[in-house]
């Protein structure tokens, strides 16, 4: 459960709150099915009223509920204070204890769930909220090994929930179950041992080394590391790198493996960043899902990312036409009537 | 923290909450030093923003939070769905893993906090958030004791948070501590023994005999039983007894003890009944220290407690004016310019 | 300006406030504007964006606001809280200093506004805000005199803005001028001698009894006196009784004059009851102007009054098909599809 | 689209409308499915965003959407005043022209709609909309008795739509294809001639006596009467009667059929009224698709529109466990937590 | 009636819609009026009260809606969603079979209408709705010629109710009636043949160039083209160009005719952009009307389309003395208190 | 009392108004209450519930009100329009008559209200009320000069309440009280004869110069001077500049004295402007109070000020650390979870 202080009010000044329903597996879902691809959403929400809201929120976009599990003591929450200009985004975390957290074996049924399936994508906050996710995580892992199903992981490391290290061990863990990795160059340096020495500031040539160091040390099929920086006043400037590690996922007549393709860095003023990176995710997805070139799926992705900026909300609520036609570098902003 | 589905919706309508702190005893220190006594609030909130604005949200009334302990997890929340007519309202509790369920010993220094005092009221409902809660509360009932401060023990059973049996168990520890005690005829039977045999339908008669059976018993300076019952439209018709022990407490003009005052049955169309019952402990607290008549004690007790279902929140907001206006049998339903 | 705490809120908990523009006599304008009357309001306002605004609102529902003048300090406001059931509307009254309280001479110009004129309707609050207002009612008055003008004067006695001695020096000094009388029998007791030594209690025969008396020393054209008693609970119940003084006015089919007439008590929950003795004027004003019989004039403002209960804001926004229907003894509460 | 003046404001005061979607069979499909059985809605949107956005409203709520054309010009509007107590709600209904009057044969493949499908539910407002839904309405109805697909027909004569004789004339043809019939005394006089020369009042013998009649000649497996009264100040009264032609549908321990059961009064104070037709429907619907018994089936359709008053919006969002609680004379009036 | 999601919402997550009324040609005529020009608006609406409450929103800022004819079906909709930044406004229009499509030769009086009138305003929206409104405005713009009256034409073609085909073709025919055109290169291109071969670029050259061709084929007394550039961010750069074809209608000191002024480019980051041009239109009637020169004519149009930016609704609810100030340079920006 | 338009909204289209409480020396007291100082306002307020209210607003942030006095007609209002980009906020001031007007010398007990105190700050709006505002204003000072308690004087002249001739005069009396003044270059020029004949712009070195000009003549502890200049589109620019006349303050490392230090320009796009310099004031004060280095007071002081721009309403509410954050050259503009 989300919520929001209005406008740009500070907590300490709200009487109400704004109530949505979001998280990071399952903002790709719903961006997926609202693409009209078919999503289902793997979690466990309370039995109560609320758990349903949230099911019912989902459940709009199209995204099948059907396999969250229904019980335990609560609802994970997170509190987003939205800010503007030099005062950026404050959130609190509040999901010590979810449903989601004390998830059992016996809370899915992953042959069931995986039937039919070719693609399963987690990001790194599940792993962190302890043991059982861990074990549940794991489970599934497995079974997509087993079934051949593509596994994308979204680095998304969050220091309120655990320390570099902790996460960093996790992760490489995982590594062995990935297929597509999402993340930066500073998720490759602080993680995955890529140390380039370089300094901090990522351009398309840093992150093209870097993407060539991972893919040569861990074999992924495919990498997509974005870069955001974020001026005095708060706007930001968002661009993308995807490398491409054999030839069979995309249509890329015939370029010699890695290849490796850039977006230009987009100026934003954001009205809502949370999410953005999960739409960047879902843009990733689809374009490798339906075969898309290596290119025509960046710029989908980086497009529904920018778009997701000014939308309200964790979800990325653009249609595939219009994410389309800004990536084909033609502007939204003109009225449309 | 409550946060309140907007008007009459259900939970499953929602988009936005209304946002407000409160809790028994909160409750109970606001309307207090709303009507110009003064009081303080001893609990544990969270260091972050939220915390702030809790204690922001009792200090506007004049409570003192100085002695509220910062840290922990988080804030233990409610949810309020609060509908109306036949649909009661609804309260999902959140407050598992809450700073509050995790106070240590260090947290409160008792000698600095009852400095000063001469009352301290607590509810049922903090006995049942576990052990370290317990702890410190017996710790308070001890210091209480040695320093002659008068304890009031609202007994709010929740049986969403205990069993009949853990709460009756965890209760009788307390009474040795108690000089007031604020219930109901039913909490008499199920928790403290008096049973009359008599049906389950509370008039003054049978409330007089279950007072002066628990008084004969266990020996309280004073009780206060209340009695809600609900029409099949949602009318309210709410109705006090008190008891006072002994002719210490208020101005009675000699009259032998133990005295038991009624009131008349209140009907009423309830806007927000959450929180009536601690404006009727602090009216009837409030009385006691001053010193009133029991009759006037009791009237001003349930006439705050009436116009608390009238006001939207927890709070008892309103004035001491008011509340003897409408004590008095004066309506203050005409319009006031 | 009217400003309202939101919903059953009160002023102690609001953080924002409804925001409308009314007054006594612009209400009776607005209704009559409504119902396809023509009507103007004289008056003075600041001649900032807020006096804009009030103009705005008066001129949306048709009344001519050419004549209201511009200039001078602030706006007079009034604040309210609704209440609810037992705790019924508070107002703050804030219109010290406003710039109606120093309107001047050459403010008005009074050939032209009452140019075409058959009525001039005033309020008892006018004569309560000072020397200069006096001033320009009477001048008012004594044109409409010359003029043959018909002069309604609604009692609204306002303990906050005088006591009942003040007030009644000065009504009694103003009712040479008043054709049409609007009030109760409290205010003829009060204002105007008529001491029938009846206990407070209004009935139809009091009543008539009232204004037979006050009739039979003042020779009124027509008296109306409403009466409302409400429950404990907060229910009104509403009724009024029409004394028509001489036959020019109505038809009414040959009758010996004075012809008194009364409507039953009506029950009301209300929703806004600030108002409804402007919608209750209104109707008498445009019965009386069209010339209907006093008892279909009669029923139509209190069916006016009564609509305008279950309306928020001060005006009588209910449609003369409306409120003939309700007048004519069939409900409105059906749904209407 | 519902779109809804705010609380009891009038549309003349309006600055901002709630926007929800509803429709009398939508609202019977969610509730269905709000209630754990599957349902399908069929219907016709356009292809903009505000299209999606009503399917959106029923897909959260699990009605499967997939078999609603998308295209057309527009969507049906509702605008809602929804009024209190004197002055009951008024609809403006705006639906000429709407994508769904424009439904062409190739908008639905029924063969594939009906699959597995064993309950068909059609409300009166769909024949009123036009020939071309009325082609559309006549071809599912002979796909459904080919399959032996069970037809509910809720009368729901709208006035404002079509006269009593186009609305009698157009329903005739249509009942043979009926099975279970939902309407009121009213409408048997009025559309299918049982004329028993009984006042308007409505009790439960003269609803018995007019399901006889009507089931005597008609040979429905069973009909549902509401009747509903509305009180001076706008409380309403409402009961049902059922009638089971026949053993086949429910349990009912070998009775002799026909059997006609009823309900008591139940007094509302209505939040909101609109889609509690609906509820009544879908609660019959639920209750012989489940093979309750005659009562069981009533009650429970009364209770769940007897709570759909209480809930804001068209739609019955109340569970199967309150409703049963309700249904079985415990009320729902205390508070829950 | 213009129905707004909220704030930078998205269509398909709005749950509650801002209402207000608007129109081109009747924000032409509310600024005018806000100006304290006398302005008639000539329209249809239904007579129920969303009719009456389009009304009201005109009246309130002064215009004349007695001539508007009352009857018909519906009010003309269009939903807004406003965007923000990249991702710019959004039109749903709803206006097929609206209440002023179907306008009869009989709803209108026109020499009653144009009495004591010297200036008619239409939009190209107009004839774009059907052959009875473009009778209607044929009759109009005939009794124009007749008496003498100015008639601008506002291009404003939409490409959602018509092809450039047709628009052209209609367009042309009502050329011989105008005096004053408000329009673009664009549109000089695409429809009266104004083809100089320039890029699509517009500058202060390109338009003079094209003002003059347009003006030496067509012979109007003023022709506006405004130039609206939008980046990638979403800020606006608007300037226009103003040709004055003869000496007759402004102060303009012996200039030799035609002459040409410009505006600069001014840089706007918009709050709502709709009504922007009716802004500019009618800030050109003005200026004409008062018989300003040309450059204090265009500089005050700009300024009125600026600030229209600022502004939420279609409304340019800025003064005249506001105007002035920022069409003469000085900013806006600091605080005025 | 603060009632703000909603949004963009301007005065002429709102229907609700934002309500909290504020004012000069208020706002700089919540400030230092919210950083953890102990701060006392002294004011008068009415009696009733909005004057209870104002009191909340600042006791919730912790300051001590208990020496305001109660009594009087009413709250001073002011109505702000935040206007957006070109169009700056527009305030309409409403004070006349306020209870803070007509206080009288016994309303406030300086001995007791300056006890234990070691600052006194006033604004040029407190003396621009009037004689009995001026009297207590002069005796508090009086109180200060004996009690050796540092005064600063904030000038804040606001034209719309009186001349920059009687301001000045009024000004230049109380100086020999001030220790510490804020101001501007602009304020030296115009009412303490610092005239450098500079032209307007300020930069640094004017500021400078100005400073050591006005303290070689006056001799204050410390003066500030800052300087705001906005741009077309609104953004705007501050900077600030500080002189300390003499080392007992602050720690500065032995520095010659007078030092003066600045700060660089910060562009800033704002939510709420009206607080900004009390923001600055108040860190200021709490830096002097503290003894931190005159650039490191300076530094927090813009700081709050830059912050204070992103949160609506008057107060600064941001805390130490994130303000120490933003002063030591690190942006907030980050997502912080």
């Amino acid at each position: 459960m989300r919520l929001d202080a209005p406008g740009s009010e500070r907590f300490l000044q709200s009487h109400s709150l704004g109530m949505s329903f979001a998280g990071g597996e399952a903002n790709v879902a719903v961006a997926l099915a609202h693409w009209g691809l078919t999503s289902r959403l793997v979690s466990k929400v309370p039995a109560h009223d609320l758990g349903t809201a949230c099911l019912q929120a989902y459940r709009q976009h199209g995204v099948d509920t059907s396999f969250v599990a229904r019980g335990g003591p609560r609802l994970g929450i997170f509190f987003v204070e939205n800010g503007t200009t030099q005062r950026g985004p404050q959130v609190i975390y509040d999901r010590a204890g979810s449903s989601f957290t004390e998830v059992s074996p016996n809370d899915f049924d992953w042959p069931r769930i995986i039937e039919g399936a070719n693609w399963f994508h987690f990001t790194g906050t599940a792993p962190a909220l302890g043991l059982q996710v861990n074990a549940a995580l794991r489970e599934a892992l497995e079974h997509c090994r087993r079934h051949g199903i593509t596994v994308s992981f979204d680095v998304s490391y969050r220091s309120a929930l655990w320390s570099v290290e902790e996460a960093g061990e996790t992760f490489r863990k995982l590594l062995p179950f990935v297929d597509v990795l999402i993340g930066s160059e500073q998720d490759a340096r602080q993680f995955f041992g890529v140390d380039l020495s370089n300094d901090s500031k990522s351009t398309p040539e840093t992150r093209e080394a870097s993407l060539r160091a991972l893919q040569s040390e861990h074999g992924f099929r495919a990498i997509l590391f974005s870069d955001r920086t974020v001026s005095d006043i708060g706007h930001h400037f968002f661009a993308a790198s995807l490398l491409m590690g054999e030839p069979s996922l995309v249509q890329d007549g015939g370029k010699q493996h890695p290849v490796v393709v850039h977006t230009p860095s987009v100026e934003i003023i954001p009205v809502d960043r949370i999410g953005t990176g999960d739409a960047l995710a879902a843009g990733l997805i689809r374009g490798l899902l339906l075969g898309h070139s290596p290119q025509a799926t960046l710029n989908f992705a980086l497009a529904a990312a920018v778009l997701k900026h000014t939308i309200p909300g964790d979800f990325a609520l653009a249609s595939v036409a219009e994410i389309n036609h800004f990536a084909s570098g033609q502007p939204l902003t003109r009225i449309r009537r």
